[in-house]
């Protein structure tokens, strides 16, 4: 790819900054138009529309254009005419996220950048354990390409067929898998971007150690498009599991959960794979609301654990030993209500269950959804003191529990109070506000997973010391000191 | 921690930063004194002399004082010192760096900022499996708290034992287990770190997933010290192995060893924890060298693997499942001479073989040291053809090639044409050139675990693309706009 100046916009004479207001919308638009070709601009209102809306309609707004390039040297080109024109870019992938991060503001002046058009698997190496491809490919397609080489892409979030390789690195997602593979983050061996002056930051050479330099695809991996657009990353892959041992248990009280994970993972070379807790309110909206699924257990109970422990190599005693160990952790716990999947039917059973939580609560109306995290010795007593003092502060209501508990990480999500109506701000507002000062007081997170966004710029303002702002916002004018990268998102 | 000005040496009317020539030697160090205390300082000279060489003696400097801070509200005092009077300031943990990233330069203008009173253990969390220490910490000591609480932190460096924490976190140290737990970078849940401001980064809450702004504990991680002082930091433990299946093999070829660790990794739940590679130059050292070791086996090959699995748990049959495993893939392999140990003593010894090689290469004198990687696919055929091609480069010279060949990571060595004498300038510069010019050509890094300190600042230059250059230099002006941490070191 060529970094150099692309000679349609800057000139030799002319690098300052444009006001927006001095330049003339046609001749940028006729820039863009003649960088991408009439296959990279969506042009017409309604062929916009759905970038200017995040997935679940929650934030809308509205963009001076929505470009579709096809390579990075595009990206780099239209990258070069914001800058010249000062034109502010929200880089965008499967637009799946939850916290308006990929959604521009309504002064129809900031340009969406889709990556959708650039979907390229560049390489995948089966020695190396490593795939790189562009920004734009679909979670599931890489995961794919993983499989087709005998490999583990190990990611697993809900929405892996429209997200994006860019956008769950640019996000750092996490999901079902992180307590054995780690978020995204881990993964990532390097990445392509283009910042905001169009020049390449280029790390795909599929290391698996590197100390030259600072960790720049670590920062920009999570960083939601705040610092560069992310074109393309390498990632690294695992060796596919060749089974599963899947359960579900009934228990009394989450701490249970973190002591038989505790138990389990001292014990044995299995890889627990995935560790979730879900909260009695969860079964009854399953059962109550479409997916309409009713546990498969004797009785009902406070909480629920979802575990899964991977297996690998030729069918083998491990399943057998593994079930064996676990029904000896359950006898130590006190656990009797508990079933286990005997074939690739029953596990998809069970993880339907987990799967249909959010599919339940979408249907009951606007939830109040928060993702918090703590340490994962403090996971069980902060679920435990929320649900109840949350039902002491409003009467009535329902906190659906449920989430990745190995990890610390549980999805908090107050169900409305009447089905179809959002909760009264007030109302809304004091959850909220006990639900993060609970978890910022045990020294946790109010975003494990989802981001910042423009969602929860305020929390940022709230709960991060001033020293902390002060950091990121340093890092934020160090690269892209103009301010054009998805302005509006992650800092306060 | 107090993070307000300590009202020493700021006061209201004077934020400006004094030129050095202009700041008063004695007003300096009485500033520092009232700090730190006489516990806090090294006044002598022949005090400093061990803090302004490196281990090796290969660096030398020469420091305005070397101060021994007992806290982080000292560290943030003595900085504030610093910044006032334009002070610059090399930190310094067990000293064990091998790129004098920790020695001041001759001018005797720059404090060593010692850590080593900073060796408190913070906390310890089983049941979240993870460690706070302060930065001084040694490594060993580390390990010592994680196995009391009956976990283990997987780092293994062959300086553990004098390294510190936060020594191990400004370098991001790589060692023995990479393979299975990933470079220090990977272990780091947070830092506390001092800028050199004297503000406070902190971030010890011991979270599995946190998305709320830059990952900036990783980016310090790996720093070398050029961005901040890390005076604590968490770390993530993992289950202790119960046993161990060490192995050493014969091999004809490197590509033999990462063949095998693609089809145990594929076939197999145990965890490969060690996959380390040498060369028949190694076994010949190891042999005339101390510690005059011989290998246990049949008769001489090319190169040599020295591979470990751990396991988990009870004992079982996992050891002889492995076991059988080995045997299968070597004969698959047509590997005939292979020991296993089946003893601590006899795994002990191995471990010795590996561990004596650097002690050996040490006793013929000055040696010639690389610190290569590339991707894990493409490190056999590097091995192969440096050995050949530098020997055509240099009639008689051999090359000690060892290192983490599943991480494709190499150290590659070349030994001293005449013992006890340095390779003249130009042999030495060309076999260098060579060496990372052929890895750099394979995708690959000029410093894979070791860092860039003050010994590959020309690499950077040479290696880096210029676009890298400047996003480097980017994020040390935003984070350190005097230039005062640990300057010449790491950046061109």
């Amino acid at each position: 790819m060529s970094q150099r100046n692309d000679g349609m916009i800057h000139d030799a004479g002319t690098s300052a900054t444009l006001p927006f207001a001095a330049a003339k919308g046609d001749d940028i638009m006729q820039a863009f138009s003649a960088v991408l070709g009439p296959a990279g601009m969506v042009a017409d209102d309604a062929g916009r529309a759905p970038y200017e809306t995040d997935w679940r309609g929650k934030y809308h707004g509205r963009s001076l254009a929505v470009l579709r390039p096809a390579d990075t040297a595009q990206v780099a080109a239209v990258m070069r005419i914001c800058a010249h024109h000062g034109i502010a870019i929200v880089p965008q992938g499967g637009n799946t996220g939850l916290c308006g991060g990929a959604t521009p503001n309504t002064a129809g002046r900031q340009i969406i950048l889709s990556l959708q058009r650039m979907r390229r698997l560049r390489s995948i190496d089966a020695e190396g354990a490593s795939i790189t491809c562009e920004a734009g490919m679909p979670l599931a397609e890489a995961q794919g390409h993983a499989e087709a080489a005998g490999l583990l892409l190990p990611i697993s979030i809900a929405s892996e067929g429209t997200a994006t390789v860019g956008g769950a690195v640019a996000t750092n997602a996490g999901g079902l898998n992180v307590l054995h593979y780690g978020s995204m983050r881990g993964m990532v061996l390097g990445v392509e971007a283009v910042l905001p002056d169009g020049s390449l930051w280029s790390d795909l050479g599929g290391l698996r150690k590197d100390n030259t330099g600072y960790a720049v695809s670590s920062l920009l991996t999570g960083s939601e498009g705040t610092l560069a657009v992310v074109t393309a990353a390498c990632l690294a892959l695992s060796p596919r599991p060749s089974g599963h041992t899947t359960f579900l248990a009934g228990l009394d009280d989450p701490g249970q959960a973190l002591a038989m994970l505790s138990a389990l993972r001292a014990g044995a070379a299995e890889a627990v794979t995935a560790w979730e807790l879900f909260s009695t309110v969860s079964a009854d909206i399953l059962r109550s609301e479409p997916p309409h699924l009713t546990l498969p257990l004797a009785r009902a109970h406070g909480w629920y654990l979802l575990g899964e422990v991977s297996h690998f190599g030729p069918p083998s005693d491990a399943q057998a030993a593994t079930l064996e160990r676990l029904a000896n952790l359950c006898d130590d716990l006190g656990l009797d209500d508990i079933v286990q999947a005997t074939s690739q039917a029953q596990r998809a059973s069970l993880w339907a269950l987990r799967e249909g939580i959010s599919t339940a609560e979408r249907s009951l109306g606007p939830s109040l959804k928060h993702d918090v995290s703590v340490s994962p010795g403090r996971v069980a007593g902060l679920a435990t003191a929320l649900v109840s003092e949350c039902a002491d502060l409003v009467p009535g209501l329902r906190l659906n529990v449920f989430g990745h508990v190995g990890d610390g990480n549980l999805h908090i999500n107050a169900l409305p109070l009447e089905r179809g109506v959002a909760m009264p701000d007030r109302v809304a507002d004091a959850v909220t506000r006990h639900i993060y000062d609970r978890t910022h007081d045990a020294g946790g997170s109010f975003s494990a997973e989802h981001g910042v966004g423009q969602a929860k710029r305020a929390e940022m303002l709230r709960y991060k010391p001033p020293d902390h702002l002060r950091v990121l916002r340093a890092i934020k004018s160090a690269l892209d000191p103009q301010g054009l990268m998805n302005p509006g998102k992650v800092l306060p």
